[in-house]
């Protein structure tokens, strides 16, 4: 294992052994509300590898470049060598969470289309909501990469809605980063888990994500083994 | 004069005598972050209905469609009844305000092109920031609509930043509202005026707008004023 090159919240990305190869270990941390809330989720890490292999697996599958290469461990995966572009994209097929409260809307509100939301990636701000302009007058990205950004997110979305829900999971919404490869392919990285994605029980609308730990509704590590049971299993 | 058809913190319009006619009356009273400072500000109701009127009617030359019928009395104009958009566009020349410390951006920094924000109007939500999706998806706009607004937002940029340079006045950025008349034209409606514009003094970078009444400055008064007398006087 090479060089660290980055270490996040919940992952540490290392330069791997070979050219355009990096590793991405996922810890059990937890934070929410901009870090102020920290603890730790006993095995997150190992269930989250397992998750985002399996989900980006299925979304290479269905056409979506990805930075996925393969397992490596338990809480690793190798990945490809991306420069990620520092916004997040949010899509949300149901109203929950933060922007319930500041646009006015019932929790529970279904968005048909999906919203698309973008905020600019820098924990010192606070990761805060932004608009095309922003992200062009300050460098961040360009419209050519936002565009396909939101396209393979709304693609993404069509892939993964479906396939929770035959497991019995609602995907009310979830954050998506990006990166360039050496080549300028603009792929899928990071993550995709109950740490990124809200999901509920599609009967009892039940929390099953990292609600759970911001919340305190107890019962965390049960619902991330829930969620890798029902994608693993098949339902 | 009719009855009373909507009262805000600066303004008052009534129905007209005629049909088709709006009277918008401009009041002394100054608000600032979201209703929590209050105060009075003499004679601004004055020299904003005033300035108002000029500017919309040099808009209005330039071919830009604006509410602006007439003047009628000190601090009232008779205008084109129109059903607003609630959402406020907001054009940014200079970073200056809340947007420094959201983005991390230093005072000053000029954006070019102009950096262009829709806030969704709502009192008790405090206008928050938001996308299209949000519009869309709140029902509250389409993107005909915002499309139009976005590219009238930047013809009235190009007619006001010069028109104000010719004065001494840097025009840093400015809230516009937009509105449709019965026959379904959309149309510059509300206000042009150091209440919802930032004009700092080309020479000193001085403020002379609301920033004076926001951060407590003193000589707010003086400063309405002076932006009055220079945009009367041509300079």
């Amino acid at each position: 294992m090479g060089e660290r090159l980055y270490e996040g919240k919940a992952k540490i990305v290392y330069r791997g052994d070979e050219p355009g190869v990096y590793l991405m270990e996922f810890k059990d941390d937890a934070t929410a509300f901009n870090g102020q809330k920290k603890g730790s989720i006993t095995d997150k890490g190992v269930v989250n590898a397992r998750l985002t292999a399996r989900l980006l697996r299925l979304l290479e599958e269905r056409g979506i470049p990805t930075q996925f290469l393969a397992t490596a461990g338990e809480r690793m995966l190798k990945v490809r060598e991306l420069a990620m572009v520092p916004v997040e994209v949010v899509v949300r097929n149901v109203a929950a969470g933060s922007l319930c409260q500041r646009l006015g809307v019932e929790k529970g509100r279904e968005f048909s289309p999906p919203l698309v939301e973008l905020y600019l990636k820098d924990d010192s701000l606070g990761d805060p909501l932004v608009n095309r302009h922003h992200l062009r007058a300050l460098g961040k990205s360009d419209d050519a990469t936002l565009d396909r950004m939101e396209e393979l997110a709304g693609r993404i979305n069509e892939v993964l809605r479906p396939f929770f829900r035959e497991r019995g999971l609602e995907l009310v919404d979830f954050k998506l980063e990006f990166g360039r490869t050496p080549d300028g392919e603009i792929v899928l990285g990071d993550e995709i888990t109950p740490d990124t994605c809200r999901l509920w029980d599609a009967a009892t609308r039940e929390s099953l994500d990292k609600d759970r730990f911001r919340q305190d509704l107890g019962g965390v590590e049960e619902a991330y083994a829930e969620v890798a049971r029902r994608v693993m299993d098949g339902g």
